[in-house]
């Protein structure tokens, strides 16, 4: 088997092997989706539970998409509206999903580690849809796909990761999926926005755009996630734009054929200059997205196998 | 092609042999609706996505078994709840669920234009369920189809609209539609919840209840959208109901068979007696919103069809 | 027929054969729910709509499961965020949906006799999921049916009801299903919580857990109802646990093969100590949640059955 995994919990444990694997049968996905009929089969008969313990429109949105599409029998558990209230823990929830003989179990919590405590409890197949500072695998492998699409290749490439590294799960799986590919990273942040020690992952470190963005294939921006700043120094949105925003002139100091990333949502004119963030010649963002539906189908199929596989 | 739109954004631009043919097919629904296996297939494959801005169970709900019922993988977007938060604009959010390649994207949204700006944006069909004080063609082309088969013909018929004109895209929509089939109408408010130049559209204007609703063929009563009323004249409840609410006297100025509407919810007692809203030999109520899935699903269904002739 | 009714409304009307009858069926759709493919077709092409005027994850998500599984379109209504704010009554929300022909109506409410009075109303099957304090079936149905695969049967037991029974729909249910089926049944609760003049269904009264538990099969605990209590006396959390809290050695004075059962969610630490909730030795609690969907599956297979006969 290509992809030995039982649930999907972050980059960490994949070999660039896996990582291939997926993201070949993304592009296949990627492809039908763009046909008339996107429906197919390969979750057909199966129950997929999205639990979501933070708002997400676009992430949830994507998996609940990708599940109808493979003929999943998708549901929505909005569990901040739960029983959550009435004093029941995450593992009695789970536990409590996992007697109705779900097969797939999406989940998105803000504790760092709580996706991974809850696979442990359960019967079926997990995918992580972020946990806290800690992994958003499926937000990686988006982001791979649509390098590999605009660039022809997911290796050798020189990869600029920019803005609020510290909150950042996105950032975390990312370095790590294109670290395994053997891709040139460097990171570009204010220094309250960089994580300390982060230079031991092979990382190049940097808090000036113009240097960071030198001769780089690809930028990626991140959201600054200030729901998740506890206190600590927050720059003005002005200061930080004139900073660190992504504008034409930043931009000129990457590779001319330089693509633009960002996870999305965007708060333009904070992280992005919003005419930049439209520009089809340079921003990859709506790609970015497209290919999260791909590849959470990707995903989702091949779980579903090994899922099969274990109940031979 | 006997609809040539690519969305259903208003009454406006329709033909009226455009509104015939879709009121033609939901007639058929309506039947298929009343039989014990209602599924069809005619969206099979398809992805429709509901974005509600504001809150209708009504409206979405009826979207939703529309959308069910022939065969499309629904999904529900509860934008409030979303990352509308997060300061994402309207029209990235519409761009990201774009991206996610959906077919029919089903908007209600309380500005005026909304969902027109939004259309311009996506590859796919969109459907106006209601934007501010503009348009909500679907309740206009229900309340069609309910008149037609209660009355068996939409045109040379006297209609009476009564009630907050001022702030109702219902009422726009339908003086639109009942115009163009060839009807009179006649618009009953009082002063301060009648729209000023209103004359232009060539509709008969009262502010009394009596005199308006003199042998009309239909009483078509509004909600009171006290949400929308920002600031000016308020009548008390009482007042209102006593002066421009329905009751059997005042219906008794009507012609003996007229028929009563309402497009819900309905504030009993405040608009409308609620005897007679319930009252099987009078009132349409039940049969409007009956009338609103078939509507909804003739309408989908007709664009759809325009969106696999537009990818051939 | 055997299971003669056209709604789901409570245990009280329910014949001991018709409940052997739907525990047969669910005992059926409990071992195709352990099947890789779960999908079956005894709702394809009916609509089933949710209806849920108090939030519950577990029921709600039963349901929902439950519904998909057999083929349904199933859509959920969140009715706190719904036009119950635009002032519409119970009936007019009903009566609403009801025009949209679905066959199913599955209705949670906050008030006793809600769902009986909707259920009047409307042309399709109407299965209460807990009105009030009043009933909850397919809570005692499920409870029924874990206990008869413990058990292997489901008379002349001896089963003890423990905990807050004066506001609880699921205790009055289990009297009811549990007496019918000719058990003894033992209530144990502070006087606070135990009903008056409950000693004239045929119970026995305890208010102290070492006498009720003495040699029972089967001791069910019930949730603490904080939410249901309005001003009378509450006792400390602590206190609670200490006197009517299950633990091991309260149920030391069990029969030694004694199953322990919880609805959920449960508080842990105050109806039930933690580790003995997860013991699998005498813990069937995950096993309800499983019943939960097989029984849900299995009553609305029942009353599809029904409803297509009455269509002929």
């Amino acid at each position: 088997m290509s992809f030995a995994h039982r649930h999907l919990l972050g980059i960490e444990p994949l070999h660039p092997s896996e990582i291939t694997t997926l993201l070949d049968l993304a592009d296949k996905y990627a492809e039908q989706n763009r046909k008339p009929d996107k429906h197919g089969s390969a979750l057909k008969g199966l129950t997929q539970i999205n639990m979501f313990f933070e708002n997400s429109t676009r992430t949830q949105a994507s998996f609940e998409i990708a599940g109808k599409r493979l003929g999943a029998d998708v549901m929505n558990m909005a569990m901040q509206a739960s029983s959550i209230k009435k004093g029941e823990t995450l593992i009695d929830t789970a536990m409590t999903l996992n007697a109705m003989h779900p097969d797939l179990l999406v989940v998105r919590h803000p504790q760092s580690g709580a996706v991974d405590l809850l696979a442990e409890k359960v019967n079926c197949a997990v995918l992580n849809a972020g946990d806290g500072r800690h992994e958003h695998p499926t937000q990686a492998l988006l982001d791979g796909l649509t390098i590999r699409r605009a660039k022809g290749r997911l290796h050798r490439l020189s990869i600029a990761i920019c803005g609020d590294i510290a909150h950042s799960r996105v950032a975390r799986s990312n370095i790590m999926l294109l670290g395994k590919m053997e891709n040139r990273i460097r990171l570009i942040a204010p220094p309250t926005l960089m994580p300390s020690g982060i230079g031991e992952f092979g990382v190049e470190v940097f808090d000036n755009m113009e240097e960071g963005l030198k001769d780089v294939d690809v930028v990626m921006m991140l959201r600054l996630q200030k729901e998740r700043m506890d206190g600590g120094f927050i720059p003005s949105e002005r200061e930080y734009y004139h900073r660190y925003g992504l504008d034409a002139e930043k931009l000129s100091h990457a590779k001319p054929d330089a693509i633009v990333m960002h996870p999305g949502p965007m708060n333009r004119g904070v992280e992005i200059d919003g005419t930049l963030a439209d520009d089809i010649n340079r921003s990859v963002i709506q790609d970015q997205v497209e290919m999260g539906v791909a590849v959470r189908m990707a995903a989702m199929d091949l779980l579903a196998q090994n899922l099969a596989e274990s109940r031979k």
